[in-house]
């Protein structure tokens, strides 16, 4: 039984007050791009072959019920948290540590750390920074940048009546974080249906304006690609420039990434293209100095100077089809352009990193954050996460979760990306006895937050479905940095909290990923509990 | 064939700048709402009986080239059209001439002069201005609203190739001026793909973005709907206002609607409602003083004042299905609220009103414009039309209209409004015998426009179809005018021009109405020729 924290919520609807709230959501949502390509089980493949079909987003009817303390100390520590991962990032033997221990166990991960190394050898591209030519020997260091989504859930002791609500991070995710597009639109949905009287009267004490945090990730997160643009510095090929969106294709979830591409142009004035991931090699080259160059299909006689490249694809092992994609990959490492993320940034967001910097009595995280107060709170959101290793956290946990009775408060997630294939509760034992030991450590055990009662309804492919839910707050990050030289310290260039998503699903599931069909974009309802 | 005006466009696309173009326009329209919802052909009915699913509005690939002459003309002259339109529609003894020729032949007109009848017996509401209360004795009228659209085609004479293109009048609508919401997106649209280099160089010296005229359309109707709330003056009931909108449902078109509402709220802090057509006397009531109340359904405990009842259906004759829809429409002209627009003014808008300004040699358009430069430059935009009945310009359209070798250069409309069922050129002399003599009255006769030949292309339903199309530019209009009393003229309070739209269809089907799915929406590319 998931614990009671909020009132009663949301209200009851008559059809009258159903349909109202409806037609408002399936309008406004469209008129304002709060929308996807529909799955095949709602237009059958083939009815839409140009793919000119469009619906609304999966989003909830009423904003979420979310604890304020919790939404204003998850938004706060976002920039410690940028900080612990650009650091990690920047601490190569670390990672070879963290990294080692998974090459056998984790062949994707084997893979992004071959790129690495093979950049590595080689030397990456130093960036030449001409607008700080004073200061040249300092600033003629490797930039990265991070749009990094740390995602929580609102955590009830339910052994303790008395404990206020805290937030425990379920991921950090430090590639194609998504929803940044869309999170802003819901935010605005959502004021605007209560600004019609969508919400019944009944609930009014409840909604307010005053409670409905907008959510600024759209010019935040478009502002980041910017910032990462400008600290390119001047042309090394003598070309226009560009910023580069790899992507997935087709791509459901495309209107999500078309904002931060149109908030790029229309407010900071610089172009992007879309490079789906298989065509990096044909549509991209290096010249000499590893400078990429982009020629885009539709235009073979221009080129354009690679700046930024944004990965909104390359995130999961299924995309890596054949040896080409992983040559794309390392291509792209190779080149001038600020990556986000880099290999190594990238490799920072797997769940090792999360389950080695949530082990009780880890030593790392003061490592990567000094200040102890910063680390305290980031501290403060870790769930306790154990490895299945050989290790003393290792041998615990191996008890903890082959023996039923305390296996119930935990989840068994793999160490790779991208979401899926988790082990709940009960089901752990039987999982872990039918395969050999030697796989374990490809998993970590992590103790299973326990959300609060809550209730409301999701508008999905045409239909509505209410019931109980899970929210998971994702806080948006942007980091830049320039890198370090021999394992010392590098500087932080920008570093700010850039707008918030809440991610709804049915509190059956247990499976998150709204593009996947499986729950709904929110904001939230702040609440004082 | 078509004369020949432009220089060689659009330019032609290889398959990859055909996929960008087309990959742009798609996702551009749907995250900026230049959307309708998909017809059957589309997507059958019942497969998606919510109505979540949506598609890019039909537009044209390209902004078609238009005279820039030709189309600062037409906007010039947008502020005279709407004044002799107000006059038309204050001039109740004159329009009755006009619409007693009718009565016996069109049903549909018959019907709607009754409604006025019937008001003007009880008396319309006087509307008192207590914001102008030093003036009250002068304020003390009724005030009526249009958003008028006047249509026009380019015409060349095809007997003489020295001679400029001018501009000649289709039509001018009074009622459900559509299109406004979609046409400022679709000039946004043509001047984002400029912008991201989606039209290939080699025509890049026709189009430009200082030839891209943007189309003010939703903030200037909504400017109008707004004024015409604050002209109504203070509450009669002691009710918050609202504007409401009366709509047909379903409503393919509702997006374009939508932004007229959405700009409506957020720029002008007004709230509006739809109000289906068929739901006139079950959601709104009269009081005693004929103050408009409207009832949402969704919130039965709440009412508002109707200050502004804008019209998007009501107009053609297929939506009074039983006596009920007519008494619903005569209980919206009862009331106090400011119609957009009153029934005389819709009346203002029929064939009828056009023909007999257009015959040749009229005295009445002097009689509405007194002002002789302009009358001049409206009376240049008409094409000649004649009436079909028993006068001298009768006589002679019947000469024209049943001679084979003459009827060629002619098009034969009903004198109802809506569209269809027009008759051309040779068409003429057999369907006039193919009916009796005291039918013939019903239509007009109009010379036919000669646009110049113009190529494009449209998506639409997911599909391009290129060739020779005709545009049509669509002019907006905003009057606002309080009625004179016996007959005296009445003021003018606002009269400008707002926005424009160019509709665009293929030259084979000589029918227009993107929504009916025979054309698409267009933006101008301007040319001088």
């Amino acid at each position: 039984m998931a614990p009671q924290l909020y009132p009663r919520y949301p209200p009851e609807l008559t059809q009258s007050q159903s349909d109202y709230l409806l037609s408002n959501i399936k309008d406004w949502s469209i008129a304002h791009g709060l929308a996807v390509r529909p799955s095949t089980s709602f237009v059958p493949g083939g009815q839409d072959s140009t793919g000119a079909l469009a619906t609304t987003a999966p989003v909830t009817l009423f904003p979420s019920l979310f604890p304020r303390a919790c939404f204003v100390e998850a938004l706060s520590i976002q920039t410690a948290y940028n900080e612990l991962y650009a650091a990690i990032a920047q601490d190569e033997r670390w990672l070879q540590g963290i990294v080692e221990e998974l090459l056998e166990i984790d062949d994707f991960i084997a893979e992004l750390w071959k790129i690495h190394l093979k950049v590595k050898e080689e030397g990456y591209v130093q960036v030449c920074l001409s607008v700080f030519r004073r200061d040249i020997a300092k600033y003629d260091k490797q930039q990265s940048l991070g749009l990094f989504r740390s995602d929580y859930m609102v955590h009830v002791d339910p052994l303790d009546t008395l404990a206020m609500p805290v937030i425990k991070q379920v991921e950090f995710n430090t590639i194609a974080s998504s929803f940044g597009g869309l999170s802003s639109q819901v935010a605005k949905l959502h004021k605007y249906l209560f600004s019609i009287d969508a919400y019944p009267s009944s609930s009014t004490n409840i909604i307010d304006p005053s409670k409905l945090p907008e959510s600024r990730s759209i010019p935040s997160m478009a502002r980041g690609l910017a910032l990462a643009h400008l600290a390119y510095g001047s042309s090394r090929a003598g070309l226009p420039f560009c910023v580069l969106f790899v992507v997935q294709e087709p791509e459901r979830n495309v209107f999500d990434q078309r904002h931060l591409e149109y908030a790029l142009l229309s407010t900071e004035g610089i172009r992007s293209f879309r490079l789906p991931f298989h065509r990096i090699l044909s549509d991209t080259r290096l010249d000499k100095n590893r400078t990429l160059i982009y020629t885009p299909p539709h235009a073979l006689e221009k080129s354009y100077e690679v700046t930024v490249l944004y990965f909104r694809a390359g995130y999961s092992p299924s995309e890596y089809t054949n040896q080409s994609d992983w040559d794309g990959r390392l291509h792209l490492e190779r080149s001038a352009a600020i990556k986000c993320p880099s290999i190594l940034t990238h490799l920072a967001g797997s769940k090792k990193v999360q389950q080695v910097l949530a082990t009780p009595h880890s030593p790392h995280l003061k490592r990567f954050v000094p200040d102890e107060h910063k680390a305290s709170r980031v501290q403060q959101t870790f769930a306790p996460i154990y490895p299945l290793d050989k290790s003393q956290a290792g041998n615990e946990a191996r008890k903890l979760a082959t023996d039923p009775d305390t296996a119930v408060r935990y989840v068994l997630k793999p160490q790779r990306e991208g979401g899926g294939n988790n082990v709940y509760r009960k089901a752990i034992p039987d999982f872990l006895k039918a395969q050999p030991e030697s796989h374990w450590p490809a998993h970590i055990l992590m103790e299973m937050i326990e959300p609060p009662a809550l209730t409301n309804a999701i508008f999905r492919n045409g239909e509505v479905q209410s019931g109980g839910v899970i929210g998971e707050l994702g806080v948006y990050g942007v980091c830049l940095w320039r890198n370090g030289e021999n394992g010392s310290p590098g500087e932080i260039l920008q570093n700010y909290e850039a707008g918030y998503l809440l991610r709804t699903k049915g509190d059956q599931s247990e499976e998150g990923g709204v593009a996947a069909g499986f729950g709904a974009v929110d904001s939230c309802c702040l609440v004082d509990v």
